[in-house]
Order: structure tokens, then sequence, then C-alpha cells
């Protein structure tokens, strides 16, 4: 157990006037003891009550839980686990629950009086998550080094006659030859026009001559994450195609360069967003500019014009640009970056420049 | 959109007494509509109203859902899709949600005062899901004869040397030669003593002489799951782990023996679990004796004693007892069946005699 973790997780509930809290999100649950596994559509739960020692809720299939120092409850398939919560809240205060918690344990929980009341907290433990400490950040670095290293394999897989899905499906044995695990997320390998859907899955499109090639891609890496977007060609550009390219780098570059503590998420998307706004293909950027990440690729704290709170010292999250043209062209430029004192680190060094592979 | 399929949720919805649903399973979606995409921590939802036409709410990120006869509406990142849901509700009645609405959608829904009531009722799709038609049937079919030649190839790997790990990660190219899309579930190798951890994981345990070798694994055919489970012997089994082995294998095949429409979920698993308590491992056979299957692995409505509603033609679900002796043996025999007017189909043709490799 974590008990720091837990600590500044009571510190953010109280702020928000609540002193009980359920997890459910399986990463958290980690993070806040050390005790992982993926419970599937079986109930797991880390309760979190105003004092002392927190319970985790476990289906005796799970692994033991016991050298967490949690209380632990475990029950089987045939139990109800609704009741074993009930069993820990204070019923007259108000129960924060995770974001993720489903209706069909919410509902009873609800249905049979568990608490005053319930709110979604589990934000509680996501800022906590979101403020990566010394290691953290030495972890996102290492993962982000992999990925730097695995952009290179894939660019020495891009030749004529070359599919999207025997790329993509190479990636995870580059990656555990360079010491990750996995990927955090479904790699992206789109040819010519898939590039300008940003969400392309890779198929058995076929690389012909000329066609511009995106990766985005990303390794988890000792359970830390990376994710980076490089858009390349394959012949010389168009003068089209290289301004389209252009502005998204310029639009990558500049909102990094911006990246301080005070300054806020919006004022981020907004510095990029004005930069391929200004060049003419505003509506062609049609996403956020990017996302916080950390034990999972997407974590909660969007970088995105609705989101004006400030960055804080060990926050990390992408910044990734894009103008997708349907049928004509599609260009992502993506880094991650922690936040530091005084601006922020970028942590991938792989090339951004106009490359003619 | 599947229009008798919608009919069919209609009236089981009726039954509850609920006339509006939110429908959040991925799934569940394609099967009413034919619009698949994953929004991860993305919204995406149909709305079944009591009357007229569905609304399928779409992030403008995802595919384009117009082909599907539902009405869309389409947002974007920075849009709170709770107003556009509360829209569609009628305030003045119950709304059913979905078991998977996660509290994050869920508790603004409530706060909002949406509807006059929530109940959890997507049970009105998984009941209608759980019945599948003669098509869905012939699917399943398919899907379990790749299966069955996968098991032939896994038995094919089984020789000293090997991890349980290479085997596994061999397997996926297996199903795709074999007409197969993808795994159905992470796949179990577990060698020797890790095969009394139900849930083991592959790792890079590698095979020695004599070890037993079990393989749970399955595959997805055309959107439809497979899942089997044998257990190997590479050497003479001793007395204690043919008698092991001989219960289980009873087990399974009496409680395949008793599957017929009008007999309860509750009284299958009873027929497998008294085999086992009276050959005196009883405790050792620590889980549900299966699960229903279909779109996903594991479907709502499990074979188990808490389970007591009789099983109808058209339903699929495995028969998957096992007996585990920590540091010592594990044996699971699993196949999948299917309910007919009058007994039940087993899908899986793959021996279970008592097999040395």
């Amino acid at each position: 157990m974590h008990t720091d973790r837990i600590a500044r997780v009571r510190t953010n509930l109280a702020a928000r006037g609540l002193t009980q809290l359920i997890v459910v999100d399986p990463l958290s649950i980690w993070w806040l003891t050390g005790y992982y596994t993926e419970p599937y559509e079986r109930f797991l739960a880390l309760f979190i009550p105003a004092a002392g020692t927190p319970t985790l809720l476990v289906n005796r299939l799970f692994p033991d839980a016991s050298a967490t120092g949690a209380h632990v409850v475990a029950f089987s398939d045939t139990d109800d686990p609704v009741p074993l919560v009930i069993e820990l809240c204070d019923a007259a205060r108000p129960l924060g629950v995770d974001k993720e918690l489903p209706a069909r344990w919410l509902v009873p929980l609800m249905q049979a009086g568990a608490a005053s009341a319930f709110a979604v907290a589990s934000d509680a433990v996501d800022d906590a998550r979101a403020l990566k400490d010394a290691r953290e950040r030495e972890l996102m670095r290492a993962a982000s080094r992999v990925n730097d290293e695995a952009m290179q394999w894939l660019v020495e897989q891009v030749r004529p006659g070359a599919t999207e899905l025997e790329i993509a499906e190479g990636l995870l044995g580059t990656y555990r030859r360079l010491g990750a695990q996995d990927h955090s997320f479904s790699p992206i390998v789109s040819f010519g026009a898939n590039a300008a859907d940003p969400h392309h899955e890779p198929d058995g499109t076929v690389l012909e001559a000329g066609d511009m090639v995106l990766f985005d891609v990303g390794c988890k890496r000792d359970w830390y994450c990376s994710d980076m977007t490089r858009t390349f060609f394959t012949a010389a550009p168009t003068d089209h195609q290289r301004a389209v390219y252009d502005a998204v780098r310029r639009a990558n570059e500049a909102a990094e360069a911006i990246v301080r503590p005070g300054v806020t998420f919006a004022e981020i998307d907004l510095t990029a967003r004005r930069i391929i706004e200004d060049a003419g293909w505003g509506p062609a950027f049609n996403h956020r500019l990017g996302h916080q990440i950390g034990l999972q690729d997407h974590e909660p704290g969007d970088v995105s014009a609705t989101h004006d709170e400030p960055v804080q010292p060990g926050m990390c999250f992408s910044i990734e640009p894009g103008i997708y043209l349907p049928g004509d062209i599609g260009v992502r430029i993506e880094d991650l970056v922690i936040v530091t004192e005084d601006g922020c680190e970028v942590l991938n060094s792989y090339p951004k420049e106009l490359t003619v592979l």
C-alpha cells in the first residue's frame, strides 16, 4: 500500500467535502496499493474510508491481495458484492464513486441507501495520479525512449509492397526487444489518404510509391505509457503537402514552447489551433490537441479549448495537432511532454523535420 | 438497423415496465444497428425511445453512422454529451440504463433529472442477444470449428523447452490462417502446477518433461466467439492425476447430458459440482460452471448455483468444470453448447479422452 498516495487522495477528497471513496479502476487500485488484476466483468474495488486502513474487495479467483496491507474482503462468483460494499460505507455521509463504476453496481448501491448521496469523485485519484513523482517521470522518459527507437524501426519497414497490417503486427516484437512489455494502444499505421482518418485502423492497404505514411504508436514499459506520432513522405512533397506538414509542425512546436506551470490547457490548445486556423485548415484539425498520459494512454484532463485549468509540474500529456483532408492527406505530429518547474521537457527526440524516406 | 431486434428489446422493456433505454455496450449497439466502433473513454450510445426511430449519439471522430438508418446526433470532443441525452429522454418516465453506463455519465443524468427514475435494464438487450437465431448459431459453430483445429495446432507445439508465452503468442497467427480474426480472450497456456491457478497468464515457464498442459483458448470469427479448454498429460498419469482428470471429465459430460429447455442453469451447475464433490474435491472447483457467450466471450447469465432460470433454445454457454490443487495439479475441460429444442448441441469436437502427448 502506498500510504503517501492514499493520503494525497484523502486530501483531495476532503477538498471536495467527501470522506469515503470507492475506486474500481484497476490501474488506480494498482497505483494506490501495488495490487493489480484485470477483473473483466467481475467486481474489484478499493474502499477508502474516512480514516484507517482501506479495504480491497476481491473475488477469490483473483490473485491473493493480503501482501498489500489493505483489509481484504474476499468473495465468490455466487456472492453479491453489493452488500459487502454497503457494510463498509457510512450511510450517513456522501460516497465518492469512481467515474468508471458501472450502473450494475451503482444503481443497487443507491437503491440500498448505502450513502446519503453519491458523487463522482475519482478525480481525487486522477488528480493525484496526474502529478508524476521523480520515479514516475523517469519511467515515462524510459517508455518514450523505447518509442523513439521503435519509430526508427518503423521507418525501416517502409517500402513499396508493405502493408499497414504487417508493419503494425511486427511492432510488438520490436517493443519487446527494446525492453517494453506491450502496446499502450492499438498502433495506427496509415498509408496515403488513410491518414486523413485520425483513427484509421491498419488494414491490408499496400504502400504505393509516393504515399505518405503516418505512424501513431506507443508502448507500455514497466506500467508507464509512451505515445508518439510522426508523418513521413516517400516522394518529394508538393507545395500543398509541404504547407500542410509545416503548419502541423509549427503548431506542435509552438504549443510545446509555451508549456510552463500556470499556462492553461486551453491556452496550449489555442496556441496550436490558431496556427492551423491561420494557415486556413482550422476545421481540418477536428480533435483536441492532446490528452494526459501515465499508466493509461489516455488519462483524464485533456488538452482542449474547454479545459481552463493551469498545468502543474509533473503533469504529462501529448501535444498532437493534425490536419485531415479526406481523400487527400492526413498529417499529425505528436510528442509527450512533462511539465517542469519552469517549462517542459519533451520526452520524444525523434526528428520532426520534413523527411522523405 | 435490425428492426426485428429493436422490437424484441422493446418487448423485453415493456415487460419491465419501461419505455425508454440507453445502450452503451458497443457490441449491443452493433447487434442492434450494424454500427460498430470502440469509443474508449468517449461517449457512444444508442437511445431507444418508446416509439419511433432510435438515435445514435456519436463523436464526430467516430466512423459515419448515417447508413444505419438511426437518427444520428454527432458531437465533438469539446461538447458535453449529457445534455444531448437529456433532450432525448422523456423526463416524466423512468429510463432504462445499460449496466455498463459508467458513473461519469449516469450521475450527471440523475442530477439533471433526465428521467423520473433510473433502472438497470440492459438485460432487455442481453436477454434478446442470448437467444441466437439460425444465422448466429451457424456463426457460433464456425468459430468453434476453428477452435477445434487450433487446439490441434497447440498440441503440436508441446515439446520440452517450449515456453507458455511462445505458444500463446503463436496462436493468433494460427487463428488467422484458419479464418478467424482475433482472440476472443487472452489465451491461457499453463504448464504443470501453473494450471492450478484457473486464470494463470502465460509467462516464460518452460515445459519440463512430464508436465501437464492446460490450454483455454478462443477465437473471434465474424464477430462470434469460441472458447474451449483441454488438459493434457505428457507422461503416464499417476492414479491421483487420473482420478482428478476423470472427475472433471465426468462432470463435464454429465452436465452436457442434462442440458435441454426447461432445465435451470443452477441444475446444470449442480450436476457437474456434485460429481466433483462426490469425488472429494468439491472446494477445489472454485468457480461457476460456465458463462453465456456470443459476441463477447463472457455474456450475462452465468451457469452457476444462483442462476435458477431455465435455459431456452438458442442459448449458448460454456460447460467448464475444473479441479485446482495449488502446487499440485489443475484440470479443466470446457466445451460450448447451444440449447436445441430437445437437448443441446456440443460445439466442440476435440476429444476429451485422457491423452498422453
